[in-house]
């Protein structure tokens, strides 16, 4: 089955140690060394050494190159990488743009492909005129510039934000056929760079009876939600920069609250008030649109919480397995509770389990990459990752979620689907011919 | 001569401990809570808390806002933050394009702001058609596509890159009065995902006598520079992503060779080729371009290792303060070596010393940002850092350097200044009226 030449390469690769069944590796046998992968891939050998030197020149190596420009852009050959729209023409509802996990790689989300959903569009905010103002139960009300907010001390953190709306389709009775873009591709990661709100609020002073507080954007509909008082003084941030530079318009420009680790909407984008309150304010946000009703018919509300989870990125829909050979199997895994401790996979739909390497630095509601390597020997196949977070919560399977909050009959697109924070074990099927499909295991 | 309300904060102000002359903070009296500024800021006070409720709507309120583009961009009220360019107009010589150190924050630089230099301009290469050869004195010499390379183990990490030339204004006999950007603006952080070299070497097995290899770009020039074999079975990768996405065009896309804390030209870009050899290849650029001439007549040749560095990016000349009060200071640190162990920062020229905190996590050979709260009291004050690595190398004077390799009295454009690898304390002269000057101290 496998291509090219040496039958010294064949025997090194079948010392490689199987851990779990169906062709998992040893997370650690490219450390140890030795291990060759090359018969059981596409690369070619030369004939001899000599015959790659002088290299044929490609036109590219003949011709002076272009100019560099002020701010470097992406090649022309990767204008296609992109994030996908569910309201491009910017109709009078919401608009997502998702994250496109398979064709991204290392640890967080590019500036130009990190997730946005705005209910009313991108507003154009002037940063010169905009202010955040601190009130409600303080001591002393303040109004904050981008200028005086410059000043104050700053923190930087990696850290995901994920819809708690992300991966809905999983609620549907039947497999969606979509990539992990459409499926997964409401969560993304980035370093922030701000002010502690509770460098703020150590300004304005904090009246006894203040139990939560009101954040407010300035956006059309005024998103606003409530959030606990522990947050505030916890590790919620005023977050000016993403990922180097100046936050994106769609994730908030020139400010946005950031709760790591906490539901996506509640990190209100465009901030510009935070009124601290006595009890939570019971937003539209929050008594509508983000708490869907339970089988039991109560609400599910203020959950807050983005739970441990993770999805394997490569192989995945859409990104075919091109024969039988080695493979790299990689993912991202996250836990508003902290760090990752431990990914597991699966390549024979959890009969058997491998344990990934987890990229370092692993950081605390940060997305960690896994990666494990695996032999496909050609025949079929069931992909699964499962994550444990250090607060020793494992991700669940999909039919627990499914027992505890319900399943959804009606088919809308894969984009409208209803259903909030589903967390539950994504499994792929690889098929004979290298096709990878969503199936449910 | 501060400028609002409020004695309560003026008293809490005065609490916090001086840890070194002029007005240098403790680092960590922020973590401890209890500390306020805004009396010595320009925030304002509401006169109550009632006057923010309902808040005046600017005019991005009341619109619905824009639609959420295929690629996010960033704020047109941000597209004045470019790298500046030392040849806009690509006439047939070098292009170099800074990093504006004084405008971004975080750890890491954006792809569009990430430092390049390219001898003759960037070429525009199609990613499948280009190939890495590998040859030379291995075993069995291979070829390589984007594709293959996609198949095998990858890592990511967080690295800088530096030109080797980076600083050369230093070597001039009188402070050029420029930017953090002129200065120090070839060098940039990012998170570099690919493959290890060791891994396609283990493929291609390695003869005895291979004790180097010669690596080669696709740009017009071949680029190339001879690196001894420890670095490639150390940590050298063949990197293909740059913070998530596709490497930039002037950043070597689509693969380029990176040898962690090593000067910048090594770092080889549209890498296509890979030679093992006995010897290093006396290659135009590493005979000439990055050799210069020392005061004895010894040419400085094959140094790679880039040292303990630390400059301070806020404030920077450029960024006047705004009237007395409080300020972070904070800055980047790297070192080729490994980690950054200790920053110290100076408002009195070098007398007296404050330790700064590190923005974990700390990580080998990648930028670490560094912070100091600093109260101002209006008088000229002198900034400096100092920083020391894991090795425990401490970064030089400039006198030490100036002593061992010699200065310069012609005076080029600052863009053109002669002069490798300067790592000296940089020295900012803070002016009674705010400004910040570039000043030897």
């Amino acid at each position: 089955m496998e291509t090219t030449p040496s039958n010294r390469s064949k025997r090194k690769w079948e010392k490689i140690e199987l851990v779990a069944g169906n062709g998992l590796l040893d997370r650690r046998a490219l450390l140890r060394g030795g291990a060759t992968f090359a018969a059981a891939m596409t690369v070619y050998a030369l004939t001899s050494s000599a015959a790659a030197q002088p290299l044929a020149d490609d036109s590219w190596s003949k011709v002076p190159g272009g100019l560099s420009p002020a701010y470097e852009k992406r090649s022309r050959y990767e204008e296609k990488i992109v994030r996908t729209l569910s309201n491009p023409n910017g109709e009078p509802r919401t608009q997502h743009a998702r994250t496109p996990h398979h064709l991204i790689n290392g640890t967080f989300t590019p500036n130009g492909l990190h997730f946005t959903i705005n209910h009313a569009g991108t507003p154009d905010i002037d940063p010169d005129k905009h202010q955040l103002v601190i009130h409600g139960l303080v001591k002393r009300p303040l109004v904050f510039t981008l200028d005086t907010l410059a000043r104050y001390p700053m923190v930087s953190r990696m850290t995901f934000v994920e819809c708690g709306g992300n991966s809905a389709p999983f609620f549907s009775k039947e497999p969606i056929q979509a990539s992990v873009q459409a499926l997964h591709g409401l969560a993304s990661c980035a370093e922030w760079t701000g002010v502690r709100l509770s460098t703020l609020l150590e300004e304005t002073g904090i009246e006894p009876k203040a139990k939560w507080f009101v954040a407010e954007g300035a956006d059309a509909p005024r998103l606003s939600r409530s959030v606990p008082m522990t947050k505030a003084l916890d590790d919620a941030m005023i977050a000016l920069y993403q990922n180097g530079e100046r936050i994106m318009p769609g994730n908030g420009y020139p400010m946005r609250l950031l709760l790591p680790g906490w539901e996506g909407n509640m990190n209100v984008k465009f901030l510009r008030r935070i009124q601290l309150t006595e009890t939570p304010a019971m937003t539209y946000y929050e008594a509508r649109t983000y708490a869907p009703i339970l089988p039991g018919g109560k609400a599910y509300q203020f959950y807050f919480l983005q739970e441990v989870k993770s999805f394997i990125t490569h192989p995945s829909p859409g990104l075919a397995l091109k024969g039988p050979g080695f493979y790299e199997i990689s993912g991202v895994a996250y836990s508003g509770n902290g760090r990752i401790s431990k990914v597991m996979v699966s390549a024979d739909g959890g009969q058997s389990w491998a344990q990934a390497a987890l990229q370092e630095p692993v950081l605390s509601k940060a997305f960690t990459r896994f990666r494990v390597p695996w032999r496909w020997d050609g025949s079929p196949a069931v992909l699964q990752s499962r994550a444990w977070d250090e607060a020793g919560n494992a991700q669940p399977t999909r039919a627990q979620i499914i027992a505890a909050r319900g399943e959804t009959t009606k088919v809308p697109p894969v984009t409208a689907f209803p259903g909030q924070h589903f967390n539950g074990i994504t499994t792929w099927a690889v098929e004979g011919n290298g096709e990878v499909k969503h199936v449910y295991a």
